[in-house]
């Protein structure tokens, strides 16, 4: 009986491994070092040799093992193929090819922020549901679109490439992708910063040095420093929050539109201020919302940075 | 041998029926008159008596039909029921239990935007792909969404629902759904209409009674006298149609960063403007789109009325 599952997340100084069972029931995890140099050959052969000795120290019987799910930080085709990428120095790879004939057991790949919500999906705060969109802010805002249980992938692997959606067409600032007006832009943590550098800028116009919140002055301010303020009933905060929210609940309304998902999950960093996050943006989101999607659910992500190893487990699952 | 499929397409005044094989060939086309009276509780009855009239004419055997699908105007949930349907008079309706029973075969059920954009997957324009969006321009705007060659009906039967994106939340007038600012406002028919009434109230402040384009000022003015003025270079025009698709184009991009489709296929009243849309639309789609999906196709619907009587029967060859 295939009751074994390995899930691996390779990020760009450590790949995170996961020893699961098929109920979804985590066994052991366990982190070995990303090797980048070379155009990061050594990755998947490294990934190889962890999966092996695992399967030896715990004399898993070949049969005994369902396969083995990778997500990487890259777009990823149906075929398993990966055509770059930029944080582990990857070209082109076959990482499916390569990983199976290694191993000689079934591989699935898929892009790391899809494995997440689909990781998410499985055993996390999106439990129960198999229509689901993933919303990750972190550094930029990525994501991954659930349909009847599997990945959106979609014809160029950009499939829940929901950062890139464009919210403020007369935007002056670029974007990281080139186009202007990302919701990446202001809904990150990195776009919260920028929201408020902006509020600052524009109610004090001297800088702020004397009457604007000191807060909101600190040179090194975090989107985190703007959610503890919006806490504490600052009203600076509350305006600042309240842009962000309303770009990123319009956001979701109109990704609703489109896959009607049954609930949103919310991760990534920005998603550690809680209850109070989910709150307003529930309120944006519904007020953007076409009326059959309104009641749509919105929830956190449960398992942070082990939602990749989970996902990329569950792919061994799909299909 | 299952070779035959029966697609029905459940219209306000018509229903349409086809006789297909399971290739994808239409055997035969005819239409029933939809008996909206009582609320509309014949239509189901009716549809079971010219299926079967239409068995008894060819002579055909139980098993050499596959099924049937049928497409109605409303949201239908994955069980194949309607939660009501206003333009044909219907409440809650349990279309796949009632039409089963009637008939001993096989039913699908599925929303008559959504199977449209199913049929042009099948035989129509967007022939070949298994990931598309289809964007219908009509008195609405509608749309359906194919992800891994299935309709995505989301949720609460919204999938698809891309007309009902909001592209300009500052705008007052609401939209037939009660939100402001959705698509539809400018790029239906009517929207393209509106369009060209705020153009002539800004550009012409006295009406336009003396200096504007003669047809600009027409009462009864249509999408239509749009785009032929716009063909013939009128400058108005251009302006007006410009502004169409600038808003279309950044919603399909938009549409972009969450599924990734591999085409767009673009029906309805409008999309008789043919090439020439295509080319502005293309044109606003790639200012806006991620750079991964900006090759993502663009072509004209092909199947007309009978999208969605390919798209019922194709509904019967799903999973």
């Amino acid at each position: 009986m295939e009751q074994y599952l390995f899930g691996i997340d390779v990020g760009g100084t450590t790949v995170k491994c996961g020893l699961f069972r098929r109920s979804g029931e985590l066994l052991e995890k366990w982190e070995i070092p990303t090797r980048t140099e070379e155009n990061g050959r050594q990755i998947l052969p490294d990934v190889a040799v962890t999966i092996r000795c695992k399967i030896q120290e715990r004399n898993l019987k070949k049969e005994e093992i369902a396969g083995v799910g990778i997500g990487v930080p890259g777009p990823v085709m149906e075929s398993g193929e990966v055509p770059g990428a930029v944080n582990i120095h990857w070209g082109y790879k076959n990482v499916a090819g390569e990983l199976t004939e290694a191993l000689n057991l079934p591989v699935r790949v898929g892009n790391d922020a899809n494995v997440a919500a689909l990781g998410e999906m499985w055993a996390g705060g999106g439990r129960g549901a198999s229509n689901l969109i993933m919303v990750t802010l972190g550094t930029g805002v990525g994501g991954g679109v659930i349909v009847n249980g599997k990945i959106v992938t979609g014809a160029h692997g950009a499939g829940g490439e929901i950062g890139h959606a464009i919210m403020e067409p007369a935007e002056e600032e670029a974007c990281n992708c080139g186009n202007r007006g990302c919701l990446e832009q202001y809904a990150s943590a990195t776009g919260i910063v920028r929201l408020a550098k902006r509020y600052l800028a524009a109610e004090y116009p001297d800088g702020g040095t004397i009457q604007a919140p000191a807060w909101l002055c600190a040179e090194k301010l975090t989107a985190r420093d703007v959610f503890d303020a919006y806490k504490d009933g600052d009203s600076a905060a509350e305006t600042i929050v309240r842009r962000f929210a309303d770009c990123l609940g319009r956001a979701m309304a109109f990704y609703a539109c489109v896959t009607d998902p049954e609930v949103f999950v919310i991760g990534g960093g920005v998603s550690g201020a809680g209850e109070p996050l989910l709150e307003i943006l529930g309120r944006y989101y519904r007020k953007y919302a076409f009326p059959a999607c309104r009641d749509a659910g919105m929830v956190l992500a449960k398992l942070g940075n082990d939602a990749g190893i989970y996902g990329a487990a569950r792919l061994v699952l799909c299909d």
